[in-house]
């Protein structure tokens, strides 16, 4: 059996990082898996929120949205709705989660780095293209803190690398990075979001439809942890300039 | 080694279910896992949200929420504030989830079931006694309108059962149901929610610390299955009145 | 003529007070007017709002709340509207005013304590209950704050003792403390709140249908006067410990 | 003794009720006692909110705010802060409530009318200025809805009238209609709302500093009906155009 | 062709300042342009906002507002809304930009002044004759300011003075000052500010139904140029008290 | 004289506009104007909003917003903070105002199509580039919604193109299309909307430091124009394809 789009079910949609999209920002990348394209932009700021000053600890926090025209059908505003939707909290707060996995908050020192992940299309597989997309950002911001001597001489902020990407069974196949026909079709959910030596930061599994057993969850977690390999390496060739 | 309160690390705080905690609901659970004191309603109403109108399926969704002293320091009122936290989106939106996993929305028709969970007192696993709790809840409710014919004669909207529990790695230990001091302590955070056959609804792992690997993660599947199976067949005898 | 529930025309509903029934604040108490049930927390903070700072005064106020499905039919939570109803508001308003009554700010000190009452079940008389319990609750959390020393010693925060009820009108009969059954039918309503020597602290007479004379404002003010003393000595025997 | 601006004890400021002040409201009114003013709209539309449609009655509700400047310190919109405060909904309330004691639903018919009360300069008694004014506008208005036989013929929706007062222990004398400056010296402050014919429609008195007594109520409401009964002649001579 | 009140094209309507409506306002005009009436008032605060302090430099801003029976039939008010229209927002940019084109900040020192023009009747170029108004209005304060020594002596805080109108073409031919029947039915719609030395500080013209050519954009600013200058005289009576 | 970036005084920024940006949109065009770059989405809806329900007429809206990281240093969210900004309501407003000056309501037909301009990148003119790339993703729009026979045969909404421009006063000097640097230092800001035939649409001229007089508001007028031209051959270009 093959997929919508001819893929294999352990592969990856095609996936693109362009970093330096924007002038402003200390580090900044527009990312896509296959049709979904995240613009991701990390803000460096000193000193941190009130209830951490004096720490000597820095913060990292994330923030997700999705312009209006995204998806199939127009969306309204959360701005003129006047309120966040309960999907925008919990994935800036997974985004946010994730980033500071890799973060050694006594190295950043008393800086903040805000990761802004702007869905500009979607084609399901969103947060975890902001994820993966926001951690080239928040390197390129780091580096950038350590030129600036924000970040004292030889402290390293940056732990590890983390990446993310879904998985789902549908018509009972485990099939890797989920273009929005196959997730709305899904009888199961899961994003994962993994350290790039293989190690996991979020495991979030749903049933869509009928409960998964002991032995789905396993194959789920295998096809994710390859899937994580490889954009681990994606982000390594990135952020080397050999992408 | 032994747990604050004594407990072995697969065991289950003292979990007691009153029903009937309210004359005006249609189902209300007083639930408490150890301290932790969580109020569940199940409302019904005739009809459906407007979107689901005419497909003569029934909805159920959740409501989350914690009094402003439940905690040991008072919060302000998300009422007050006049936006809903990330935190109570987010797990109102789980208990949706998982209670919705053993609905069968013909057989509950155009109805609409409301699980309202207010934490009286939290000492961790407010949003697992929360479910656990709304199930039951939920039972007494569907139950109710067998009874006033609201449901079809013959149908039964409750597909299974559901109850949800906490794991968490403190001290390099996995542990069962976490209370808030070893909530704090826990370098992995686990919510599981399993339908009483012993199949996943939801599985939300998240490293507060350190990054978990494959071996950590099925210790702790292999301890959320006992404590649900065990909360499986609490929720029976509180619906049964044996409890 | 006998009520609805038997009782005579000058007579309070069953009325409960459980202190402690929270572990986190410092003064709690579930009160129960019938099947009116209000959950009251004090929590007492060190520091008092900006704009009394160095005054050497402390601060006392309060907030009031129905969980959603408190009532027959279930309420949209005011969190969820994201605004506060006008009820609400003038209730909370009411709730701080009644019990800053008996306090002697300067006795106080620069502390501020939070009243929240929780209405956990309505079945009339939920505000006057609120108060009413909110007293018991006040009372303890000074104590505690004495025991802290937060409190210089000698000083005596609290002047005097509150206490609260609803009177009407129903068929041409004044009532003492209404049920929602009577209070649906009356064409008069009061809600009076007294010290403990037997002034008047509020006094809100609200005519629903026809306006009332003078004769009436005195019949109901006598019971309501009467109906404060009953629940005056009820609240004394539970800070003793002897209700 | 004799009052800040020479007044007696049982006088009332120099009231005005300018009818027609705009030319778009179908009754409009600018009142002043003394130096409160306050502009009182009534605004008529066919038909009545969802809740009340096909039950042939009417509905009357009023909305209360402050210019910005209209007291001695300027104070935040309610519309740039975003919500609105409990004092304001409060009285925005009781002048719903006040003017609907003398309005006849069935006698309306399916229309609404809406009193908006804006206090362009405020000097204490700001409530009741309002209520008093909003009665004439009310009056104009349904004079209009007759006019258009919006009304049917025959049927008077008003039922009498209504005017409201504020009374007060100042240095331990009562006093009627207090200005600001005698408002913010009363150890009680009361506002008292009758109809044409000397029965109440609220009675709202409250304790600012020290709890009164029985006696002191009884002389607060004998100031406050002479009160009421000298501005229902007033109200009679302006809707007379004698005034 | 005369218009539909026998103006001439080239004519204002009357136009009304009454100086010192407020006995709190440092400053307060009630203006009218015919049967357009706004209040204005201006408040004067010591002190600037954060982000201007220690720049030794005053602020001066505005707020628009209407009344909610200002126009012909009832709008909801955007307190109750709990959110302040664009086109609010707008004009209260536009009177804030407005005033401060004629102020020296240095001068002014650190003080703010707050500009609030609520409509009490629309009939219109409410924001014209809130702009003239409120220039009256300031003018006031900042000679109460001097008065008060919170501006330096022998400093000027007004360098000039400022007025507005609107000009449009209906039917085909330029008006001055378009009453509201006029403004609905003119194609283009042009809202001029000018300095009393005739120079330009805002210039806002659009075409409502067909685009504008120079030819017609240059005769607009001719007539607001005309009309600007008359209200410069007006101002300058009613400051001088021979209005 | 040059401009920092070696332009005329004349002479737009490199302007390039990419159609098709977006797979989900009926048009979409990533619009620059030199480093500002701006993501137009033109979404067409059956049906009208409920005022115009019935007309037979369609209705064009836009709306405008930057992402947090499209300035030099992180703004907050509108959605965050919960309202949006006077700045955001205007230009949304003036976007709106327009397209739909190009619009024949009839000929469109009860249908609606709102135009999404959100702001990646900002370096001054973000609102001019956001109208003159609206354009372009409105007629590819309307050219789907023929395609779809949702606009009736032979029918034309567009009736002409419309394109907008910023000039101002810099250090005396009339400039067209201003970069941010230029727009700080600025004396005298406008904007101007025209038509492809040389009308004006829109004309806003504000005076950011002096105001300005006449002959410097022709030469403004003078450059607008002849920079609009440019840009209506860009946009012409663009939709033949051969730009």
């Amino acid at each position: 059996m093959s997929r919508i789009d001819g893929r294999t079910a352990e592969q990856l949609r095609p996936v693109t990082i362009d970093r330096g999209w924007s002038k402003h920002a200390e580090g900044s990348v527009l990312i896509s898996f296959g049709d979904t394209k995240v613009f991701c932009t990390a803000s460096v700021t000193e000193g941190v929120p009130r209830w951490r000053k004096g720490t000597g600890e820095g913060w990292v926090t994330g923030e997700y949205s999705m312009l209006p025209r995204a998806t199939n059908t127009r969306g309204d505003r959360e701005s003129v709705r006047g309120k966040i939707g309960g999907r925008t909290h919990e994935i800036s707060r997974l985004i946010g989660r994730s980033l500071r996995a890799v973060i050694d908050y006594k190295a950043l020192g008393e800086n903040t780095i805000v990761l802004d992940c702007d869905v500009l299309q979607a084609d399901g597989g969103t947060r975890t293209a902001a994820i993966t997309g926001a951690y080239v950002a928040l390197a390129d911001a780091v580096a950038w803190a350590q030129g600036k001597k924000l970040v004292k001489a030889g402290r390293k902020p940056l732990t590890g690398t983390v990446a993310a990407v879904s998985v789902g069974i549908v018509d009972g196949v485990p099939l890797l990075d989920l273009c929005y026909e196959e997730d709305v079709r899904a009888d199961t959910d899961m994003n994962v979001v993994c350290t790039g030596d293989g190690r996991f930061v979020e495991v979030q599994g749903t049933a869509e439809a009928e409960p998964f057993d002991r032995k789905e969850l396993n194959a789920l977690l295998d096809l994710a942890s390859g899937g994580c390999a490889d954009l681990a390496e994606i982000q390594r060739k990135a952020l080397e300039g050999t992408l």
